[in-house]
């Protein structure tokens, strides 16, 4: 019997662009390592209130396609008709983190993620030029 | 080495309007505070399924503009045209719970909730005038 | 006081028609009992990046409002025209999938569930015609 581990880290990033999608599994892989869980979860959670999280596959125009299609029902254009219009008019950047989510959790069997063959972890940043800060929580054992 | 804690809690509310947008984050302080539990990981259910939970910045105008957007993409005025058309015709409250999310899972280091500067804890309910539960559930040590 | 479970298993499903929701309640209570877990979490992840994980009531016509809704905003008659536009044209698939959400967490409290009255948990698979998994991940007591 094993005591319970709890492990908290986190990944900081800073993107030029408006709307950023980055691959982080890489990241998080090497969080998992460092924190020698066996078995339990990982959760991977956005702090920013215009960030978010998913898991897809990792194919440049899937990437687009998405970030298009959040553009399509949540337009940047807009902006002056948003209500939160305040001076960084970045209304859509939170409706859109909502729409895709906060965070996701992943379980880990035998010291590995339980993912799919395709599926990869993604942060999206839909209001860049600041430091961003994700936290990377893991419990087990 | 500490035993697996494991707290479970219910918060209730009932609300006139047919969709209202509450911030909770005090009140699952205050259930974190009564489990004594320093890490782990805390999971917000919405129990109804025309409710839903999220997290965003509380800022009056982003509620308003969060309630419009899914206004625009799940109208309900629609009603007649849904199939789900029962006594109640809550088909777009349920389509709205879908889009937003059941639940939201946040984590624990040090007996505090890993959240960002902004980040509030909102409880989402799209058909009013009943009681409605959420269920508060804390594992950790 | 009890060592933590960890429990993995599997599902499997092969659908025939381009697009299947299916509620997958029981074969997750059947895992749940198996398990012996009686506090705890269970993660259920689909690990298919065309497929997903929701929690709504099981109502035929709200079944049928939940896959015109996501057509609505995601249509599979506009392929042409997304980037993600391989041999197998399942833009629409990936897209639909990060708007419903890879997984749901359900919290476990003596040995039971902790779902609302009206609650499922379904299956949705926008991309059929070949072998499809599920991870059901439990940890707890």
């Amino acid at each position: 019997m094993l005591a319970l581990i709890s492990f908290r880290s986190y990944l900081v990033f800073e993107f030029d662009g408006q709307e950023t999608i980055k691959n982080i599994t890489d990241h998080v892989k090497m969080i998992l390592e460092e924190s020698k869980v066996q078995e339990g979860m990982i959760l991977v959670s956005a702090l920013h209130t215009t960030s978010a999280v998913f898991i897809n596959d990792d194919e440049e125009g899937l990437v687009q396609d998405t970030l298009e299609f959040l553009e399509k029902i949540i337009p940047n254009s807009k902006v002056p008709y948003y209500r939160h219009n305040n001076s960084e008019k970045d209304a859509p950047a939170h409706l859109k983190r909502n729409a895709v989510g906060r965070s996701e959790m992943i379980s880990v069997t035998e010291g590995k993620m339980d993912l799919g063959n395709w599926e990869q972890i993604f942060y999206a940043d839909f209001n860049g030029k600041r430091k961003k800060k994700l936290c990377i929580k893991i419990i087990g054992e």
